[in-house]
């Protein structure tokens, strides 16, 4: 390419570059192929610019020749997994090639006896327990069904099950990463323990493609519990709720889940015809999953009854068998679907994300409620609990001032008094927030990562 | 202090720096002080040079400071916790200053609600544990009882309980660290879920450090839990054990720990009398610890003694009060002070620290007792098995230069074939093995770091 490509994004540079066999077919110009990476209707956060072109690159090595290239000519690059982000991770608003992960989707090798598999960022979650189901392992995390490895590793992702299973950092072996300059480097080798040298896992999962672009994933597994057991609570007031669930993670009993709803959020589910073939109690509720041996599960269930009881339960249902733990979790399943079902024309939702120490959950979730009821607007909260983290949804129409003013002032107070809790928060301004029409496509989980949504300019 | 004073250490560039107040008396360059704060009888590695001063800093302020000054003069620092390193973590090769932090051991904020503690890096972690323990909470790693939370921190310590409970990197929330040239970092808010930002705590943690010095750190604590049980299975040959310990593991039977003793350090336990009142089948033996509520002890302990059964196991014996638990686990805890004891005069112990996936952890074990069982040198073999981690353990004596050569030998081939296996190892060179008279000092864990001993040079 001529020197006076230098610092300017032309993909005529990485097409003049395709020496390599089949890199025609892996570099795309195409218009709408390009629009389709760079742009998303379930973002927060969208640029106005568009990457020159889309690269299918299909290994290490071929990622490693990008990078090589657009480091020589400053050209930006962005990696693309699931595109399932809601916080704009694969905007480019440099420009520069988008890098599409979908052909690196390939499980490289699994050793069932070792409990890991090595994989490609490509690799849709659901699609590898699929194939692994057979030997009794699985990945437990339970993001969005649609995302990929690359991006469950890039976002440090987690969900419902992080209460018992941790996040991604704590399922990454090891890993293969391509740097900017387009050298390759692996974290480490295959064994489960080691404490020598610096932890690159942890350092590169949760890195949203800053430091690198990962090309290859050692996943640890764990072996499919025996049996599982959901319990449900329902309680007269937020605070009880909120309270029983920090002395249930207190008391050390093992729980897999545990989520709060508040009784908005169980009207709503009702509003729409009910879940799992019923009406429910619009009450607060605490949704708590158990796993392990069959006397295992029995045991814990009793003792978390025992502590819902000392807050004042109003009533504790429990069950073991697979369909009716299907019809009890299944109110905590569609409450999102079910909050966007209500949403009159025009509203937006605001949903927000904080954590607080353990002590303070009720505090700040009662804080929050009073606030956000004073503005007339739809407001409900929903919860992973078990971890201190809770959404406040909000909904509100940003034509009218009045109303995107109440709710930014409220968002504002939320954050504020979470920082002032010791607490840690997902900033998103009002600015960002637009097209969140198809937000429920992603499963509403603990944390959506930053991406362009939340960073903080 | 004049400029003919960059890039030597001299100690009175500190002294004549002590304008603050009481930094006379936290400046020490006694010959004797100075010398126990760099030369360890029971390290594997010792420098020849010494830091011409011992600091004691009081405070994160305080450390900047000596950081401030030492980088503008050029002066290596060196920070120095319980001193209980094996691997000469805290040797001053290239001279310089060293940090003492035990001044610096306040417990400096306890939240049980919360769940986590807020501490200095010279507290020690039994203290620690005493401290806090009619809360209910305990940080559940066992390294050395010397330990100090600082050097847990800096070499992400395990133990035996870290096939439950993981090791110090799971545990830590917030670091305070002070970088090279005196700046102040706080890696995170105190909340446990937080995925936003790069995560330094991963990063900090086992870097020994080379990155920064910790003064301040923010502990996720657990639940003690209600019951305890313990079990111990003997087979009769080292591959059956090696290969039910991973069945165990690979059941995901929830133990909390799991550790495997080779016929010779069974028999080494009886010569000495025995332990717990009792002598001990010569047999290889597996010692498993369980917790949870009682029904999750009983039941777990019979998911593990069927597993046992299916490797021909010989004897199955467990128990669940205190005293009995420790009358089983007596043999595990005695098993390296026992090794020593059998020691013949002139004689050194060559420990070795390799990790396997779980798959080939019995292969590398057989491959390593008949190897080693050729030298006719004594050699035993005890293990973290619930990591895929153990340790070789021979005795030589270094002035027999055959003994050394075959020791060596068996060492590198071991090292080998880990690699091969895609495993990991702690790698220690001949010349690296001395004055290990007081090895047994330390509990003997799963990783000792990498410190001087085990640095690749």
């Amino acid at each position: 390419m001529a020197a006076d490509g230098e610092g300017t994004t032309d993909s005529s540079s990485i097409c003049r570059h395709a020496h390599h066999a089949g890199w025609e077919d892996a570099v795309s110009v195409d218009a709408s192929d390009i629009e389709e990476h760079s742009f998303s209707e379930w973002s927060t956060s969208n640029s106005d610019t568009r990457p020159v072109a889309v690269v299918r690159p299909q290994s290490t090595d071929d990622v490693s020749i990008i990078a090589r290239i657009c480091t020589k000519y400053k050209v930006p690059m962005t990696p693309y997994g699931a595109g399932s982000s809601v916080e704009g991770n694969f905007s480019s608003p440099f420009s520069g090639v988008c890098l599409d992960f979908s052909e690196m989707n390939k499980i490289i090798a699994f050793h069932p006896k070792d409990m890991d598999v090595v994989v490609q960022p490509g690799v849709n979650w659901v699609t590898l327990n699929n194939d692994i189901k057979s030997s009794g392992l699985f990945l437990p995390l339970d993001p969005s069904p649609t995302a990929f490895i690359g991006g469950m590793v890039s976002t440090n992702c987690s969900g419902t099950n992080a209460t018992r299973y941790g996040a991604m950092k704590d399922y990454v072996m090891s890993l293969t990463v391509v740097l900017a300059d387009g050298s390759v480097i692996k974290t480490r080798h295959r064994p489960r323990k080691t404490s020598a040298g610096y932890n690159l896992n942890g350092l590169f999962t949760g890195s949203e493609g800053t430091l690198g672009i990962i090309t290859e994933v050692t996943l640890k597994l764990v072996t499919v519990p025996a049996s599982y057991g959901v319990a449900l609570a329902t309680f007269d007031n937020l605070r009880n709720a909120a309270s029983a669930a920090s002395d249930m993670i207190r008391s050390g009993t093992p729980v897999a889940a545990l989520e709060l709803m508040d009784e908005t959020q169980m009207q709503i589910v009702n509003k729409n015809g009910g879940a799992g073939g019923r009406m429910w109690s619009e009450l607060p509720t605490l949704f708590i999953k158990f796993s392990g041996t069959e006397a295992t599960v029995k045991d814990n269930t009793k003792a978390i009854q025992t502590i819902a009881k000392s807050f004042a339960c109003k009533a504790f249902e429990s069950a073991s068998n697979e369909e009716q733990m299907d019809a009890l979790w299944s109110a905590r399943r569609q409450a999102y679907w079910a909050s966007l079902a209500v949403r009159d024309e025009g509203t937006q939702v605001w949903s927000t994300d904080v954590a607080v120490p353990l002590s303070r959950l009720a505090d700040l979730i009662e804080i929050c409620q009073t606030r956000a009821s004073k503005l007339g607007l739809f407001n409900s909260i929903i919860g992973h609990v078990g971890d201190g983290n809770f959404h406040q949804i909000m909904m509100y129409n940003p034509d009218i001032p009045e109303q995107k003013h109440a709710v930014t002032s409220c968002v504002n107070r939320m954050v504020e008094d979470a920082i002032a809790m010791g607490g840690t928060v997902s900033v998103r301004t009002a600015t960002q927030i637009h097209r969140m029409r198809f937000h429920t496509l992603m499963q509403f989980q603990g944390e959506h990562g930053i991406g362009l949504g939340k960073k903080v300019s």
